[in-house]
């Protein structure tokens, strides 16, 4: 029996020794190095590789990543359970990212950064102090949660949406489609942490910004499939929208002549919020398995019928 | 007897809506208003106005500011008592933008912005996590103290500097000449937020920036005459350090031509770090008029021979 992790070698390696170092009896193998198919019960990928049903024993696919979309793309075995990396790194991680977008766009700084280019000094506005800025969050999972929580320490107004009904000590939850029209009209800055599903595919669009008051800011960290990019470059250019700061966008890499490198009010990062670390999946994976073993529920399981 | 605010007219008359709110007894002057200058016992003020002498029953003047160095350099008259803005508001102001610089640095900000320029999507780096990162704050006043807390939070491990000594928990500090060194080698990030004195002033110089481990960041929302540009500019040049965001040059406006301003390692902001709101200013001097009325010490009150 052994965990396949189909990685490069180099991150693999280093997951090796992380390996060995806190579970030294798991058998850890390689793509490129010699494994009867039949041995592997555990696969740990970005994605489903080709010919995935040689793995005839394949009980659990481990993502790489806190999103899992790419998988429910492809299709998960019959049998096979899959598990979204769930590790407290992970959500520091997204929580410094999300802390520094809603900052940034708090602060004004897509418009500073613009000005630097063009060589101009000059105050944009007076921002009001954290606790007249409404922030909501759709998206309280785990990372969705560990963002509210340095948004509260701040002093930002709270509020947060997902599919299902949510309960969040100083956070004013909403849910489901009923709901999101009061959501959004509450806001001065929305970020999205959303799983990526069909019922959230393209849920960033003309409508949406719409309800939103005018003036209101996106800080977006989920998929870049889940925001039509053409409407909010019409939303900021008509002032409906003062600024964007996003890591996500669709196609990634971003094509060259796409005018979303150059807008003024659009801060772009490259698919960086949430970079996995090899020590996190070391961690969430051996102590997932161990859970396993004992017949406890393992953190992260994705539900395959939502979606995420 | 009054308060003459020597502020734009604007401000002045929203300053005096707020002073009937919450001190309705309190007279208050504006600049191109009948009074007569023996009236004036307190003075607001960005900078000492000219024919300060006509003042000649002036007992306190109030900066609208933090930083007082411009008082001390024109001279403070005597008998008169000199009074910095000290402020919650100011305060969580400070709070966020170190926050975003700090948080723009640590996950690499100055490199994903001048990609952007350049249209390139690149992943730069895998930040470690907060908590293997040393940031440091020279200043270690209400400012400096408000921004090493919600660092504290974010999970960062936090040092200061300051003249003198102090103790903070959860903060390595260390205070005066003897101390800079250790403090200056054991850290990832420096942040300044000190006052501008003759001992402060070009203290950001190619020597300490030598002093600093190779890969320091900077994020300086001090004084412009804090920090010698040409050192700072030959630091990043030759990669001694890796990233700077600034808040404050000298002089200001920055000059057109000046490579700050496309230097692809630094994001610059326009001194806007913390920005006066006429509410901080009238909560802060209505309070400290009551304490000074009692005999009790008003908060902020600069001791001159320091200079701050």
């Amino acid at each position: 029996m052994a965990l396949l992790a189909n990685i490069d070698r180099e991150r693999g390696e280093k997951l090796r020794q992380c390996f060995a170092a806190i579970v030294p009896n798991e058998r850890l193998v390689l793509p490129d190095e010699d494994f009867a198919a039949s041995d592997v019960r555990y696969l740990l990928t970005w994605k489903i590789p080709e010919n995935l049903e040689r793995f005839s024993n394949l009980e659990i696919i481990f993502s790489v990543g806190a999103g899992v979309d790419q998988f429910i793309q492809t299709g998960v075995p019959k049998g096979a359970t899959l598990v979204r990396l769930v590790d407290s790194g992970l959500t520091a991680m997204m929580q410094e990212y999300v802390t520094m977008g809603v900052l940034s766009v708090h602060r004004d700084l897509p418009a500073y950064v613009a000005q630097q280019k063009a060589a101009v000094w000059k105050q944009v506005s007076v921002p009001p102090p954290a606790s007249e800025r409404r922030v909501g969050v759709m998206g309280l999972g785990e990372l969705g949660r560990g963002a509210l929580d340095i948004l509260g320490r701040l002093g930002f107004q709270r509020s947060g949406w997902a599919r299902s009904k949510r309960e969040i000590d100083g956070v004013a939850c909403f849910h489901g489609p009923d709901q999101i029209a009061a959501f959004l009209s509450s806001l001065d800055i929305l970020v999205c942490l959303l799983p990526l599903t069909e019922e959230t595919r393209g849920i960033l669009n003309k409508t949406l910004f719409a309800q939103l008051p005018k003036g209101a800011s996106l800080v977006h960290a989920g998929r870049g499939q889940h925001l039509q990019q053409d409407d909010l470059l019409n939303a900021l250019d008509n002032d409906h929208l003062r600024s964007a700061f996003l890591d996500v966008v669709d196609p990634e890499p971003l094509p060259q002549d796409h005018p979303i490198w150059h807008h003024p009010k659009i801060i772009l990062t490259p698919h960086v919020a949430c970079i996995t670390r090899v020590e996190m999946l070391a961690n969430a994976i051996a102590t997932n398995l161990h859970y396993y073993r004992v017949g406890e529920p393992m953190r992260g399981i994705v539900k395959l019928e939502r979606g995420y």
